[in-house]
């Protein structure tokens, strides 16, 4: 069953509207992605949205059936309307054809399993949600577990953040602490916790990595505070041949995260699947 | 000599306003740069604002004393404004206390020189100033001589990607080019093409490479056109372990020109400086 909605003031398209505001979708736990490429890695990665809006003017595709089929199934509402609405729905002027609703996921640090990888990213205060989008998108191709949000971050639900991780949302495990909550949680296991940073550092190409290694990046503009620095098992320095001090973030956190495999991998024996053996390959 | 302006329609804020926009870039040859430091770095790379915009409630600050004094010193316009003015200029709800004007640079391929430099990083049809400025940060960091841009790509002139160059928009030569035009160029002299790439490609970590080293990544979504790819003498894959097939493209080129970095470096001889020697680090 599709229920059609025509006017912008319906409460379905108010209520849609509002997940772009962080202080609802807390309130709601919820948040809504688009796209029907995003909706199918969900799908893929077993989490269907609770909500479904489609263009009633819009391309037929073999994977929105199937998308539409098991939301059904699941119990979840389908809703269309005009590519107008859509577009008030998530604020773009080209919507994607379809956007759904999900549930927010638990992001607490307790129910974390860190034997689950070898690598977990971890930032510090992160306040671009593009940011943030692009190091779960990381997270993912590095076969990292999951990423780690300390402090004020970023909302990860946000529309933006959802977007750039293109599906990594919902295969890495997300997280939300305070840097009070983390360090006994982390000492209390094993887990070596590395940063790049400017003072009393090792090279990053001979640094001495272990996993589970959790790999630290601080806010953009600030870096690490120093005490957080200072906790830390590894202080590592990547080359900065110009006049700039500082990388990207996400940057940063990826050429950190790129060298910490590509060593762990070195250091054990091969892995047993074929998917870990470095088959297959990144396209920009 | 201080110029004050207190109306909102005043020419030289409409003026100023409109370098917001590419078309009056272009018409007009210049773009606008925001904040003490970038317009710090400006000055430390030789380039100096034709036109300082100031605050006029603003905190002193012995490099704004500088700025000011130089920018006078070889003729260019001071002009100080309300807050609320710079805020309209700059698009900005909290704009940096100052602005300048500066002249947009030669960006012809022509006056390229290719032994400048061990690392050239190349954007094929990137679409997001926020990418490309961050790729200029990066081309800084590994001491890439600039950044070349085919086809249609973002404007590096835009306020987003100067402002995520942070400064390595007035360090980095930025070149742009239709690939036709430079393909020829970079076959008239010594120089490895260098992909990511899904297909026929050896591990990012074993590739043989060699200086000048031109370092391709492709369009945000689509990727390089497959007779981009074939041209190239080198195709390296990295590791992808996730769902994803891809990483974002400013992060595959920063992966891609750290590891090239670091492989150029093994392969040669100590080099003179100590600047070049790694003694300097990154914080994120």
């Amino acid at each position: 069953m599709r229920r059609q909605i025509t006017g912008f003031s319906n409460p379905t398209v108010k209520y849609l509207r509002s997940l772009r505001d962080k202080k609802h979708r807390r309130r709601e736990g919820k948040f809504l992605a688009e796209g029907l490429r995003l909706l199918t890695d969900a799908r893929e990665s077993g989490r269907l949205p609770e909500l479904l809006v489609m263009a009633s003017q819009r391309e037929g595709h073999p994977l929105l059936a199937v998308l539409e089929a098991e939301v059904q199934h699941a119990g979840g509402e389908i809703v269309e309307t005009s590519a107008e609405i859509l577009s008030k729905i998530t604020g773009k002027d080209n919507p994607q054809a379809v956007a759904g609703v999900f549930a927010e996921f638990d992001t607490s640090l307790a129910t974390l399993d860190r034997s689950a990888a070898q690598i977990w990213l971890v930032a510090q205060a992160m306040r671009d949600p593009g940011n943030l989008g692009t190091m779960l998108r990381t997270g993912d191709a590095v076969g990292a577990g999951g990423l780690i949000l300390l402090d004020d971050c970023a909302d990860p639900f946000s529309v933006e953040a959802v977007r750039a991780s293109m599906g990594a949302i919902f295969t890495q495990r997300v997280v939300q602490a305070r840097w009070e909550e983390f360090l006994p949680w982390l000492r209390g296991g094993p887990g070596q916790l590395v940063a790049a940073s400017l003072r009393d550092a090792v090279p990053y190409r001979e640094a001495p990595y272990s996993a589970p290694c959790f790999i630290l990046v601080g806010n953009e503009s600030r870096g690490l505070p120093t005490e957080y620095e200072a906790e830390c098992d590894l202080r590592v320095t990547m080359p900065m041949r110009g006049r700039a001090d500082s990388l990207n973030a996400a940057i940063a956190g990826a050429v950190l995260a790129y060298e910490v495999l590509a060593r762990l991998d070195e250091s054990s024996s091969p892995l047993p699947t074929s998917r870990a053996t470095g088959g297959s390959s990144a396209a920009p």
